[in-house]
Formats: C-alpha cells, sequence, structure tokens
C-alpha cells in the first residue's frame, strides 16, 4: 500500500481499485448499521485546513471518527501559519505529537508534498491550491462504478473551467488509470494547453451530450469571474450550463455529477441538479465511504 | 416518541414529562459519578450553528458525548451556507454522511422545519430567530419542577422582550402544555398581540411579584435597545429590573431564573443573580440533563 | 496532589518530580504505541482558549484524548466574554456542566487563579498574559532532564525579553525549585528588576554562553517591537541573536531551546533551529506526555 495520496498519481490502478473496493465493503457495513468500527483506534488523524472548507473536514472527520481514530481539527485559516516556513514549524509539531495522518487542504498548489517530507504519518491531499483533490476523484470514481457498474471505457466529459480545477486534474489522472475516456469541454481560454494525447478537448457542449455516459459540471468559482479570459456570467451559462433541455441531449442511462457545492442556475440549472439522473447526493454519501477506505488502508488498519 | 424537537408545540404533556423524567435519571446517573453512557455509540450528532453560541453548543456537545454519541460541529456563522437555497444543499450533505440528529442554531425563524424536511435525521431546534428555543423551555421546566416539585398550576411572570424572545415563546408553550399559568410582564411595546386567552400580561412588575412562584427575567439584548419602541436603559431597568427591594416582594418560596448570559446591573441586579433564590447556575447544569434525554429520546437509544 | 496547576509556583520539587516521571512513563507507554490509555474515560477536559493558540490547544487536547478524556474547545477569541464579569459566569457554566479540569488560555494575568475561585475542577493555566505559562516551564524541564541527565546543578541562560515572557517567568520558578542556576541574558530594558537574589543577569549574550549547559530562546513577540524600550531589529538580532558563530561558543553538550513558534533569522538562526543541538522539535513531543502527566495526576486518574 502506498504511505500517502498526495496526487492522483500516486495510484496505480490496482491501489485504486483497492480503495473503491474497501470504499464499497465500508458503504456495505454502514447499510447494515455497523456505524462505528474499532480499526484505527488510538490512531491520531489532524485535519490540518488553511483554506475553509467545511464541507470536506467534517466528510473526513465523519469518516476518521467512524473508524474510532481520535480527531483534532487544526483551522489555520488567515492566521500567520499559511506562509511556507511556517508549514514545516507545524508540520514538526505534528509530527512530534505523533500525528498518525494529517489531512491537509492549502491554497499553495504542492504543500502536500512538502508537508510529506516533514512528517513521518500519512499525508493526505485534501485539495491543494489549483493542483489537486484526489479523494473528490476517487469518490467520483466509486459513484461512477456504482451507477454504471464500471469505469473501463466509461465516456466522461468534464465540463467548465477545467483550467483551474484541482477536481479536473485529479479526474483526469485518475480516470485515465482506470481506462475511462476523458473528453474536456469549456471555453478555449478555460482549457490547458499541452495536455496527453490520450485526452479529447471540445469547446461545445451539445455536440459532447450524446456521447457522455458521464457529465460531470464544475464549479464556477465566482471570483475568477472578474477576470479578463473570463466569458460573461450569462454568456458561460448558455454555453457551458446544464439544463433541461441539454439533459435530455444525453443518452438515458448517463448521470450527472457536480462536486459541489454548485451554483444553481449558473452551471447547473436547479431542475437538473435535483433530476434522479444527478448523483449530487450519492457522490457526498460516497465521500465518506471513500475516506474512511484511504484512511484505512494508509495507516495500515485491521 | 416524536421524530424532531423544533418547537416545543412538538411536545404533548406526556411527552415534555418523559423528557423531564429521563432527564431526571440522567443527572442521578451523574451524581452518582457515572459520567458516561454507551446509549449512543455509533451515532452521529451534528452541531450545526448558524449563530455563535458557545454555552448551547458546549451544552449539546457535553450531552452527546457523555452519551458515547460522536459529535461535528459545523460553524456556518457569516459564512456563504447562510442563505436559503445552501440550507438545503448543506442538509443533503449531512443526510448524505449518516448525521442521526442535527441540532441547528439559525437566525431564521423556521430554519429547523425546513432541515426536518430534508434529512433522515432528528432535527433539534437550538434556536432559531425569534422563534423558538425549545430545549431551553425543557430545561426551565425540569428546574422548576425540581426546585418547586410540581408544575401544574405554578404561577410563572416572564418578564422583558417578551416580542422578540424565542425563550419566552417557547416557554409559553410548553408551561401551558404542562398546566402552569403564565403571566407575561413588559412594557407595552415588547408584549406580543393576540395572545391565546389563558395568558395573562401585566406592564407592572411590582404587582405581579406577589402573585409568583417563578419569576423568569429575559435578556435584554442590547442591539435591539437602538430600536425606536424600545425604553431607555435607565427606564427599562428602573421598571423591569429585578433589584433587591423588588426580590423581597416575592413569596418566601419563589425562584428566581434567567436564561443566561446575564446583563447584571440591566435587567437582574447582581446581588439577585447570585443570592440562593435564583436557579441561574442549575439551569445550566440541568440543560445538560435535558439535553442528554431529548437526544437519548429521539434516537431511540436503549 | 495538588489541584490546580495555575502558577509554577504551586509545585514543590516532589511534585513537579513526579510530574516529570509520570511524563516519563506516558512518553515510554507512547514509545511502545501504547497510545491511548483509559485513565480519564468519562471525565471532561474543557479547552477555554481566549487567546489564539492553536499549538497549544492542540497539544492539550492530543494528551486529554490519549487518556480517553472527552475534550471540549471553548474559543473565545475576540468575543464578548473576554471580560471579567463574564469569566465568571462562563466559568459557572463549565462548572454548571461538570467539567473535571478547565485549561485556561487568557491574555489577562492571573485569569485562572480566578478561575480556580469559581469552578469544583481542576484549572490549568496554558498562559495568562505575560504572567506564567506553567506547563511550558514542565515540558523544557523534561526536555533538559531526558537530554542532560539531570536539573540540579544545570545552567540555564534565558535569553531575551525576559520583562514580558510568561515562558520565562515560569522557567524561572520551576529551574530555581528544582536546582538549577538561571541567568537572564537581554537588553536592560527588557529584564525585569528586583529579581530574587539566586538569579544572575546578564547584558552580554556572548559571555553567558561558554558556562551555559541550555540555552533557551526567547520568542521576539514583534508586536512589542513598535515600543520605544525595544531595540531596533537588526541591533536586538545582531546582540541577541543565536547564529552559528554564538553557538560554536557553547559547551560540547549544551543544548539549544525555543518555545516556539520561532522568528527564524531574528532571535535564532535557521540553521542553529535545524542543528542536532536544538531541541525544538523534541520539546513539542514532550509537551504532550507533559500535559497528559499534568492531566492525569490533577484529575486523580488511576
Amino acid at each position: 500500500m502506498i504511505k500517502h495520496l498526495r496526487s492522483a498519481a500516486d495510484l496505480d490502478a490496482a491501489t485504486a481499485t483497492l480503495i473503491l473496493d474497501t470504499a464499497a465493503e465500508m458503504a456495505a457495513l454502514a447499510g447494515r448499521e455497523v456505524k462505528k468500527l474499532p480499526a484505527l483506534r488510538g490512531r491520531t488523524v489532524v485535519n490540518l485546513f488553511y483554506e475553509d472548507s467545511t464541507r470536506t473536514r467534517i466528510s473526513f472527520e465523519a469518516a476518521a471518527k467512524r473508524l474510532s481514530a481520535d480527531v483534532i481539527n487544526f483551522s489555520a485559516k488567515g492566521s500567520s501559519v499559511s506562509k511556507g516556513e511556517s508549514l514545516k514549524d507545524t508540520a514538526l509539531t505534528l509530527q512530534a505529537m505523533g500525528a498518525d495522518a494529517v489531512v491537509i487542504r492549502h491554497s499553495a498548489s504542492g504543500a502536500p508534498h512538502r508537508l510529506a517530507e516533514w512528517v513521518d504519518g500519512s499525508v493526505v491531499n485534501a485539495g491543494d491550491g489549483t493542483h489537486e483533490h484526489p479523494t473528490q476523484a476517487l469518490l467520483d470514481a466509486y459513484t461512477m462504478r456504482s451507477r454504471l457498474g464500471r469505469l473501463e471505457g466509461l465516456r466522461v466529459a468534464i465540463v467548465g473551467d477545467v483550467l483551474h480545477s484541482r477536481v479536473a486534474r485529479s479526474n483526469v489522472l485518475l480516470l485515465s488509470t482506470l481506462g475511462a475516456q476523458v473528453t474536456l469541454v469549456g471555453p478555449p481560454t478555460l482549457i490547458p494547453v499541452d495536455l496527453p494525447e490520450k485526452l479529447q478537448v471540445s469547446y461545445d457542449l451539445d455536440s459532447v451530450l450524446p456521447d457522455s455516459d458521464v457529465v460531470m459540471m464544475l464549479r464556477v468559482q465566482t471570483e475568477r469571474m472578474q477576470d479578463s479570459y473570463f466569458p460573461s456570467a450569462r454568456e458561460y451559462s448558455r454555453r457551458y450550463g446544464l439544463d433541461v433541455p441539454r439533459l435530455t441531449k444525453l443518452p438515458e442511462h448517463a448521470i450527472v455529477m457536480h462536486p459541489g457545492p454548485m451554483n444553481r442556475g449558473m452551471e447547473i440549472a436547479p431542475e437538473v441538479a435535483d433530476s434522479p439522473r444527478s448523483t449530487i447526493v450519492e457522490q457526498v454519501a460516497n465521500g465518506v465511504s471513500v475516506r474512511m477506505a484511504v484512511l484505512y488502508l494508509l495507516l495500515g488498519g485491521k
């Protein structure tokens, strides 16, 4: 088993599949009302959050507590510890306190990699800048597999501001590893250049929908909409928003995903978000199972 | 047993009495140094606080932990999640994470009712706007019964800004259900109109005191004192503050209550707050027992 | 055993030694992977922090959780409860809730002493204004004893803004109790007057280093550097900063300590902070063991 989960690139196909299978076992236990497992009793999981993200934090917190770990929340948002040097001092502190795992959310891309150099425990990336968010990719893959039965050969459209999305980056890496076929969809200014050959790119959402098994809508970060390369809200929504007419262009079995929180009416219409084809609520539930699996496997629980 | 505690109106006399009796058992166990009960092991209680209220939050947190539940604190104050739409998304998140109970404090009256439509778990109202605060009413009733031996026929004066007080509203509902006789006392601008017939109203505190078994002083919310309908601080304190001379007008057995935090010197004199007839500290202790009983019964602990 | 740890002056030599010995047992258990002890199961430890100090808070939190206590974090920074009157009300609340121990950090010197008058549980001072920080002194003593084998007769230089340092004050008290010889080093404006006779004072760091077994660098609080009695940053660093040339003046066995967080390049050079003679990371680890010992002994765990 790997020690850290810093990037979706840390995962080969066998390891990723083991995590998904373990998450399925966790979900099955929860379904049989086995809500508390002794696996990580006596272990300490630190949630080190330099950015606010209550949803991700409580998902990890719930996962760790269901495994009987002790959880310490360390919210460092806006404090002086967000500077590079201090991350090292904080890491040494957590190291000295015997943290078995550190779940880190940081605005700087690569922070989890640096942290892993300084602590003995496992490091889990809970989102670093515009870089990666590997447990999100795992829960997305879990959701696809659970709804559609497989990942191999699945046609997945990832739609929106791909350039700045850590969710997109981690999904591209993991889905490629697991054999899915990804198409990136968005305005030219929001699609990265120099992409791997296997990836397809389209600037036209309507043409991609009929050939997609999964359409994953990315959150528009409204603060980026000030930037000159960003389309206007109206233009963005008109060309790349998923509304009811577009939903009908999807194959009947296709599902709609969103990492949350949604801008209802911007990248996704409320009727689409609440439709039975939307997996948005499932994704959240699956997040706890997947994070349980990740903590369990990284910490060698048995 | 009821599923949610959104309002004191959710409680009929039998249910309310069951909660008070169960709270008495919880207190008895704590008195025998049985501080940790296994009843809710494996259950998750989320404290969803959109308003700051450390005292209420830690009372619920202590109650849940004594019952061995896992507690997740979700402080959403000032964040964008305080908007209506986001409450739904947050609810779906908590729902998906398998929260067994959500304790909610929110500035909007009715938020707990909306939340209960979106989650499968139990919802406990920990204060919603100027609307209700039912566990406060329960702990107040518990304190009265414990000090005076009964609730039926008890004469309770509730004094102050009744109009904006969720504590008053919940107490009026619960005390009426349990057979006490409530008199609302305050300046005419701070007493609601269209009251049920059973309620008595007075604008003259001094005339009410000799006939009261309980006098419950409400907290003056100093931010409301800017409003034109509010008396000046000096005037308010002179007419409706409970000072030592007024204390002597109460029957010998009568008790003085306050939900806290107090404005000492405004609605209550320090000597009164600290007198043996004051139950203010007991109310806090009883709060933990009552909240243990509520969580235990709502979650079907055994 | 004492009931409270408000000041290092609460500790006689026997009690302090018992704490250090117990901490050594805690560390030995952790070293044998016994990370969770049942000693304080069912007890509640409240972290009452009126000032931000994540490192100290999580150190106490980790210590209490390893002893199986329930931990409730109460962050009161910036809230209205920081006023004197409210401290009493908060104390009564914690008292009523049955807190077995309250760990308090407060900007006002003496707050833990006042708190101890109002609660039945144990009070542990986690830093009060410029007054004291006794668990820091204990972990420092533990670190010295663990590295150098003894405390009796040890020559300890405490360097920097001694006047405003609660770390210095607690260390002076405890080290004197345990038989070490302390020399205070700093600019004349930052050394208190009216010191006990046993203490030595020097304004010249270079002359003290060759005769020191321990050099403890204090953190420069940058907000104090605005004050007229404070040397300029450049001057301070040049005269009282511990750089590599100065490190070579120490005896070969001597150690370098710092309570953290460091201003690297100001009071301590990065190469010194990261040298093998620095105990800075050990101090943090020892902090958890020492705080476990303090909570265990104060709460009569067995």
